[in-house]
């Protein structure tokens, strides 16, 4: 199978060469590392044993990249504008897309513009992050589920499946509905609140007040997903994300990486499209939606500081995504 | 009458002085600038003609004061658990208690210290600010409503109303929880919003995310009001709020300051009780209870890194206080 890489960083970096390195055909599309990579190709440091590729097959434009069967799309979900022009060039009427994303609502809205396309949620339990041009940084975990959202192709879901676990990437299908609200659990509340608090996730678990807050917003979004059907997930689902985030090291998820380096955060499909869908079923999330105004006031001030990074696409700071749960 | 001004600050400073001024006897607690005035006497700075007095009553300990027939209390909450020791030298059996500070439930607290006294809650509306040792600036505003929560005396109570006036105070009495609730729609949004986001009025007005939600915890304040029976407080209130905001200059509530200063904040009284009171009578206000974790979390790092000033009576930041109700 062919597979394309659509935003060659911390995430699609790695998973891509695991792949490439596997012997699987992958396709990068890479931006400002295009002429670094194609004069010393991609190093990946990884505590799983480190490798390097050569002479990958990367692109800088969508229009010179193959056809493929699979496409994994990395990018950040703040550009998901963007995919309206990139993707066609890759597509087959029978390719797969890998939204391998933050978020709720990805999914549907990337269908709302390609509506036959074969779409498949891309959950990565992961820290990595890109160290230097062509070089990303693997430093634990690493498994990655997919949730089939709109693919028809049951035996093709499962080849790509096999392809990762084949590459030395633990990889599982799971429910859609569940992955994507029970990774919000862990994400809506600590990737907002290390930004608004300027901290990380040991310091607001140690205080009583931000711990039960937590605590409070990661019940707001159990009680959506209860409300929507989702199936389970319960209090106890959010007892065990908070334990387990005890055990972490401090930790600084992505938006508050993004906030430090003065780039835009994924608020619209963290915060903005979930607290959409609880407002239309009738089950509003104050606190996250305070959350969102925080963070978009935050945003806001942040960029007019430093307006020139503000539409990097930049994955360095995708990194150490959900160690959290891993 | 006698009066006792417990708190010799922005506010105390003021009100008493103008009591004085106009041939009140009154008595003046002082702490810091106790020396300073002795010394110097207490000047005031106003807008409306500034005044000095040559040799005010100080004192730097309550026992060394007279019984009195009213007292101010102008300290800041935090401080009143102080008051079991501070009051009772200055009580007779009809002293009329004068709580001028901020926040709900005040009253109930003073009353349970002190079962038989006489308390009346006093609102106001004053930009102010201790600029140097006894000395206040008075910048604009200074009328003061008093809400009688459980004076018996109401000839008294006429009196002291008729005295502020007399001293060039515009003073009126009002419904005691309408006053305290109203209060509270302009309070607790922006005392505590301004901290969390570090910025003025202007810019949470300015942004339409933090717009709306100043708006929104206005109303969870009308609403809980309305809950528990308070009368002439509904959302056209919140709305003459935002308005009255738009054309204030940018503007830091006391909060800010005392943030700013490494003071403790007066989150117990603006925010604690009154969440208690709404959610023991069945109506929480989830974005205010979200606003008071964030200020415990902000205030516990805050006073670790200055722990020396964490305890200050000092009224300097009471300052301003309410311009945006003037």
């Amino acid at each position: 199978m062919k597979y394309g890489v659509i935003g060659t960083g911390a995430i699609g970096g790695y998973y891509g060469a695991k792949l490439a390195r596997s012997g699987q055909e992958v396709h990068f599309l890479l931006r400002s590392d295009y002429e670094f990579v194609k004069e010393h190709g991609l190093q990946i440091d990884s505590c799983d044993g480190s490798f390097h590729l050569d002479t990958p097959y990367i692109y800088n434009k969508v229009e010179d990249m193959p056809q493929c069967d699979v496409v994994l799309v990395c990018l950040k979900s703040i550009n998901n504008s963007k995919l309206e022009q990139m993707l066609p060039p890759l597509l087959k009427d029978d390719t797969l897309v890998v939204l391998i994303q933050n978020g709720i609502g990805v999914e549907a809205d990337v269908q709302q513009m390609f509506p036959q396309a074969q779409l498949v949620a891309g959950l990565a339990y992961i820290c990595s992050a890109k160290s230097q041009p062509g070089r990303v940084n693997h430093q634990c975990y690493g498994q990655i589920n997919l949730g089939n959202y709109s693919c028809k192709d049951a035996a093709k879901l499962q080849q790509v499946l096999a392809d990762f676990n084949t590459a030395g990437v633990k990889a599982r299908e799971v429910d859609y509905e569940e992955a994507r609200w029970k990774k919000a659990v862990w994400n809506m509340p600590f990737n907002g609140m290390t930004v608004a608090l300027q901290t990380q996730t040991d310091m607001l678990l140690k205080n009583p007040a931000t711990r039960q807050l937590i605590y409070d917003q990661m019940m707001e979004v159990v009680t959506t997903a209860q409300h929507l059907g989702v199936k389970n997930i319960d209090e106890t689902f959010a007892e065990k994300m908070i334990q387990t985030t005890d055990v972490m090291v401090p930790y600084s998820p992505s938006m508050r990486l993004d906030y430090d380096f003065h780039r835009r955060m994924e608020i619209h499909y963290l915060y903005t499209r979930p607290l959409q869908i609880a407002c239309e079923a009738g089950h509003p999330m104050p606190k996250l939606e305070m959350l969102e105004a925080e963070l978009k006031f935050m945003e806001q001030l942040n960029l007019l500081n430093f307006p020139s990074s503000a539409c990097s696409v930049s994955q360095g700071a995708r990194s150490k995504e959900q160690g959290a749960r891993g």
